[in-house]
């Protein structure tokens, strides 16, 4: 923890499209490229954006919820997750779990899910094992605990972030979704739940984003992987 | 099911104290006289409708949220729960299990026990099983299923509730306390989440009330008693 | 109220559909197997889980929120609660009042009746008998108290619910509705006002929720039938 | 309804005593004084308000909010309401009823006769009849009716505004207190419940302002008596 | 206000059609009909209630927010207002003020203007004399002035309701629009704006409720026509 | 508009005290030293700063929120303002006007004028012209239109914003105080009022910071110094 | 600062269409004309006031958030920023910068883009140089510093606003957007952030109104020109 | 990834005291001990707990938010923290980077260095970097990006966890305060914003808990020590 006190590291990658500033140093400084937020964008924005991207460097280059595959040669769409990917990563030694509570969920862990294997993490999907009928969860303890990091996605009360918390050591990223309705508050009830928790250092992303809780996990891959060299 | 429907029915009894208007049918209505919920009441005040309760009527006489004893004869004063009772009930078959998330939910629970207790129901406590530590409740599972009606007080995230309703058939009250500090909202975080329990048939009631808890299992002790006879 | 202590009692029972895992103890346990919530699910997933739990037990199978039948043969569906019902129970001897304030309160208490009759409850319908005209409400008086439990289903300020809980003595459930707009917040007005209701022991659940309602009224009926024998 | 459409009838009356800048043109205006709201003023701010108001005209003078008597000659101070009064007015003939749901509503209230009473409408005060105990309310419907104008002073839930208004044709002014605690949001769920009330024609003012309710009844007088002419 | 304290009075007049129990008393109680709400009813309920209360009744048959046109003859539809009428009462001599902050306040006050019509009472519409241009309302004053009820339509920041109150000595009631985006949270901002507004007796109704202000206008003109007599 | 796009011009200039690291290069980059916020730091490190900052330039050194003056040589106390000023500015011939609706917007006001004439903006005050008595405002039209930049402070429902900016062409800054209680919501329903505003060209700081308004009229400042030269 | 204290300067010109009540003294005042914001308001009306306004005046005229062209000589239409002008005016020298943090913000940047430039403002715009590639926006530096007045436009956490105010010394305006989702609550997450800026002096206009923020900065204009003379 | 899917492994270690049931098992399961939090617990709980979990086990033992020291033989308490610690962990190969935006928020970063230090993670505090003046966080570039782990402590807007989460790869856990007033709304806004951060993969944990982040960063601890072995 000696690092050079250098405001001059600040490179100045960028590409102007017009349209959108790329941060070209994301991948060098971060491990990953940016990764393109399709909303508000047109095709054709985005098809230029991916062809810069992957002509500007040669990692994973990925668009998240994208409703349909858009037309750049190499890319594969996976329509549950609404994620395309170019060049995924080969597979790194970590591994994260994705649990849901319910059957709902499905969709937020499945970018979760989609975007942390593009960038190379190995992911095991443990479905549906809400707290109502806590065997289902309990049985699953095993594999819970051999996860590097565990992502639970829950809405509603978010009660399974807790009661995952409680059976693993490890990092649990929390991801409330919007599932259910009139109290639960598009998903600020299952936010503020897991903030909340009587569990010891859960951490929480945004609300339905399965994408920062892969980002959460590619951090601290980057940190094992670092540990292990 | 088939009541005569005569609003005639509604009986006029009532005493205005002038600072209060006392409702002296409430007993025969609903089994219980009013209960003094003491806050914004002079001690003079307190001490008058007490003494008209009791010269009222025969039953069980109590004060809620009550800071010190008041001197009218015959009561008990419980530092803890911050409640007086006089002229407590007898026991009734009726058991109720009050159980805790946390230490800090501790007067909650004792409030609810103490006004359950005081109107004749049995009440089993369960302390401190909060779902981080999962095994504390699962080793009260059949304390638990014993009971008629289970109260479940818990803060932060309100886990518990969920957790517990998943383990038992019975009625389940969850009460939302206060406990917790920043996004758990003064006890709102855990209302909205007991609200919005994936397990079936929670029902809750406002954020510190062992009062209301302790008075919806009366509801219920009264139609269990209807039911015997 | 002396059950044994044994975490080794949570059974586990469930079966794994890919997009699902089923809690098969559910009915052992709480009496009726797991209800299926249509929102989220496809045709084909719905279908899959009625199946599996068609094959898995021997009572009630329920579907909620569903906007047409399935085909799966055997069941009933029921357009105004939007509820599908396979091998309804047998009637039990608990009576249940489902009570409106207006008529646009109507869907939901549409869905807690049919939920209720499913599982085998006794349902009396009183509709809207909202306060702005209290002699409406004064004149079911009779039928109301002659339930065993009653169910207050209002929107905009909720009112009804303090009213008739001011009447009876039995369990209330009171279920907030979406109905008014503005100030109505979409129903967290009436869910904040029943939490707030200067009735006595008056219960909450989620808004529009009126499956939750009836789930609550089966554990109060599962707890008063264990009563009477 | 021809009036002369000419702002030069704005009246330029107006005293600037450095801290304060007096609308003297206020009692011509609107047929009473400004009324001085105490906090955040010194004593000898409110004193040379005082002052110069009973300097500038021949009507009332009020001070609300006010925890002590101030030092002017001829003032009455009524300390359940913390208002002090300058030259009451005469008796109007306009009768309003303050009508309370629970004693600790009573303060609200106190603000709201006093005021009334020191501009010269004639108060009735019903107090402590919130609709747990429906009879209670019901017993005074005729006095309710024999008012020009009801108040109503609620927290909690505020039901008692919904089902005056249904029993009475004449306005009906809701003031919501924060009486109540958790989900009752310090008058906030009471504001907005009186806001939702399915009871035609309610109207509300701000969270414990027995001030406003009076004004809003002087305006109310205001006309009525000008009808009257 | 010496009226007789009799329950006894409360007349039980109502008409149960399965899918709505009228309040046939309303009309001689608050001098008006039930007012029909036409969301959540089909054309054929919203038909037979019309129905019904024209069969009850010989005074004014509304339904309010009908997006078009029911086929019961003698009705009028105002389609601005989205308000149909039957049997409009004879012009009382009550004059309401009904003034707009702006265009898009528009639809709100058609429908208060419509419904106060309806019912025989006077008005005036004073249109788009927002508080930027302060000249424009100034410039009514007169007309202001010369109504026995004033209400105010804005939304955004609400501010014409002080402005105007601050003009006028008669009833001010203030309707909150949810006009405005962002910030002004559909309404929400006006409705607190209007609350905490700092001329003395504004009331308010609930956002976009032209109809509210209208039925409050109706009981205020109770009073006065009393007052007359 | 064809500055060099540097990032070497960021100036590493700062001072590390331990409890805090002085931004040595603020008055280069903006006019003005760091101004130092009392709250939370002890009265040695308020001293220890304010030293620091006196020896490290040669401009104004201000501290706000101070309960009492700190003794460091050459300091004034402004009690009502409670803010601390080392050095004031020389007069700049700028024009600020700070207007208040009301008596409790004082202290806010004070701090806004206060920290502007310190750092040598020309300060008129107008107090107390709420649009209750609206020609209070409109008295002060020709002050209001003369100043360069107006500051207006209001609690409650903060109209006097929009009213103000309807009047003058100049930049308009909004503060909302937390004047008010109950809808006021503790100065957020000013705050959402102001951001709503009719008027254009609002602009608003947060609330009660009368400190944020200050800096902002200084940046305007800089910006007509800029311009004149 | 001595301007004549005359309520007779307000000056009653204005123009009643009917549907609107046209401010025709807004430019002589202000320095530009009613802007026309389209919503709410029909083609024939939009038409008739455009026409009324370029009858009544010789300066710029302008349309907001407008689907489509409508049929008036003259116009031109900005479909990116949703804008028509007529008439625009003559180029001021007075520089804006329009900076947004992410591609989402486009088009409330265009709007004040739009709007500035159709009022004469001289006008840079900065694209994407969210804080999360910092490198981007410090490479900016430049000619953010070289601006006149400088708007920010960012959704999520709106971290741009502090960053950029800490750079220049020029007044800021943050436009909060409703980019993101879940907890950036439709903007109001960026814009209470903005308001609570660590950096001295940043003001903030409502959610997505590039409108409110080109209108802020034509009246710091107003005074720089003001100031030049 | 292959773990025994066996609830067996639940182990049933637990210590009733009566006010507490202790987790026997967390040390096991999680590496830590129950971590004590004094709130609500009396000085003699505190004391029979940490003598409890002194007893049970033999790694450090931890009380947060405790206002002064208790008397249980070998512990130190910090009081700028308020933490107590025995038998602190032996130094572990992990660095954690505590960084604060402002002085304010130094009790936060204390408690959060405070605890990782006690279970043995390396810590380095960076004070006072907040993003109102940049070039603060930039000179400290290489010190951040030598951490594993880096904690963002920061108020107000809460900016500065979006640009450190721009700066380093590693995993970033930001904790919101509760600094600033008014908009900041207690920590909710810096809470929203961190949420909404548009930094990838930054995770949150509730507002003010220095302990939760600790904890978080424990977690990663285990996942890294792990990874090395």
């Amino acid at each position: 923890m000696d690092g050079a006190d250098d405001p001059g590291e600040i490179v100045n990658e960028s590409l102007d499209l017009g349209y959108a500033t790329l941060d070209l140093d994301r991948a060098r400084r971060q491990g990953v490229a940016e990764v393109v937020y399709a909303p508000g964008k047109t095709t054709a924005e985005i098809t230029g954006i991916v062809t810069a991207l992957l002509a500007a460097g040669a990692g994973p280059v990925l668009v998240t919820r994208l409703d349909r595959a858009v037309d750049v040669p190499g890319g594969a769409y996976d329509a549950a997750a609404r994620v395309m990917v170019w060049r995924p990563a080969a597979t790194r030694s970590v591994d994260v779990a994705v649990v849901t509570a319910g059957t709902a969920d499905g969709p937020v862990a499945a970018e979760a899910a989609a975007v942390a294997a593009a960038i190379g993490l190995r992911v095991r999907e443990i479905r549906d094992v809400g707290v109502a009928g806590l065997h289902r969860v309990l049985a699953r303890t095993g594999e819970l605990r051999a996860a590097d990091i565990v992502v639970v996605v829950a809405g509603m009360e978010g009660a399974l972030a807790s009661v995952v918390a409680g059976l693993v050591a490890a990092p649990v990223i929390a991801v409330p979704t919007s599932t259910g309705y009139g109290a639960a508050l598009d998903g600020v009830t299952a936010l503020l739940a897991m903030l909340s928790s009587c569990a010891n250092g859960v951490t929480v992303v945004n609300i339905d984003s399965g994408f920062s809780a892969a980002m959460a996990a590619h951090r601290l891959a980057m940190t094992i992987e670092a540990a292990r060299r």
